[in-house]
């Protein structure tokens, strides 16, 4: 297809194409002339993969060459996929009081110490105090403890078909299944006040 | 205090300050001099909390702003905030194949059908689509089921003291708490990747 086409199916401007190719986020289309190219289905499926990234996934261009660069990877095993998600990915944890560090031991998981999740709970645990909003540790955990069956229905249902489609589902799972789970928390969060408003409306507070 | 040492303690940078200032997003400091002014502990909480909308919960200054408001508004009743999260913000929602609301039904969640985190799932849904990544609607469900005892401990640990604490539970909580699951997801991911691969060392695959 033209590139016409390929921005009409994509949902993609004719800019925005022009400079993924420029920097080589899509691969060149086939040469058709001096200056037309030719595009197919793998194009395509790669712009929506970007735009994806880019809208849903509030990712950075940046980040979204990462993505594609570990998609692109050839991992020799499942083992070695599953080996990389567990490691986390190196990051220096400003962890001031060690509460992020106590909230996952107590939590008893076993992650790497120095990665950039153990980093983005610092600084989170660390903005709640800016913000005046306490949280004890017991609740902390008891978070942790919830949030747990979530993390693990996503791990554990990862099929185990070929290692390239296991680092699909780690790789694009942990981007894009983010947004479905903090609209489903804001819904449930509709849900649970319903619930907790009729408590109170049923007896005088 | 002067504003240097605003800046200090708040580690917001002066020209942030200034700009927030002329935004009214922070109230003005109390006048001593032609050019000079004084700041109070009210102003630094709210320079950090600005700071941990801005840093940890990604939120636009006009989000910031929206934020500020709403926690200055003046509720009546606890039976007030509980409505106003309850009614959730009004949007259109572009679910074209109705499967987020076939979801949300299908979970048996009391929520608005045009508010702005059904949009959020109508979007997030799609976004997976684009990304090549399908999840059947079972799964989809079995994740709601998961998350919805996460937005229900937030919800039930609000304490009710009084309007006002409610409300700043309610709408920090959504904004604050959001880095927090985020990062403890990411955290779970490891452990239960590393019980996932412990699983498969053991048996050839």
């Amino acid at each position: 297809m033209q590139l016409a086409e390929l921005a009409d199916r994509s949902r993609v401007s004719i800019p925005s194409i022009k400079y993924y190719l420029r920097e080589g986020l899509l691969p060149p289309g086939e040469r058709t002339g001096r200056s037309r190219a030719s595009y197919d289905d793998d194009h395509l499926q790669r712009l929506r993969l970007i735009r994806a990234l880019v809208e849903a996934g509030g990712l950075s261009l940046s980040e979204v060459r990462a993505v594609l660069d570990s998609l692109d990877s050839q991992p020799s095993s499942v083992h070695e996929v599953f080996g990389a998600a567990l490691g986390g990915e190196a990051a220096h944890v400003a962890d001031d009081d060690g509460r992020a560090a106590r909230l996952v031991a107590d939590l008893g998981w076993a992650v790497e110490p120095d990665c950039a999740p153990m980093a983005d709970l610092a600084s989170a645990l660390a903005a709640l105090e800016d913000g005046g909003l306490e949280l004890s540790d017991e609740h902390l955990v008891e978070l942790g403890r919830r949030v747990e069956p979530v993390a693990a229905l996503e791990i554990d249902s990862i099929p185990l078909d070929s290692p390239a489609e296991v680092l699909r589902y780690v790789v694009l799972g942990t981007v894009l299944v983010r947004p479905v789970i903090l609209a489903l928390r804001e819904l449930a969060h509709q849900d649970a006040s319903q619930r907790r408003f009729d408590g109170l409306s049923d007896s005088p507070t």
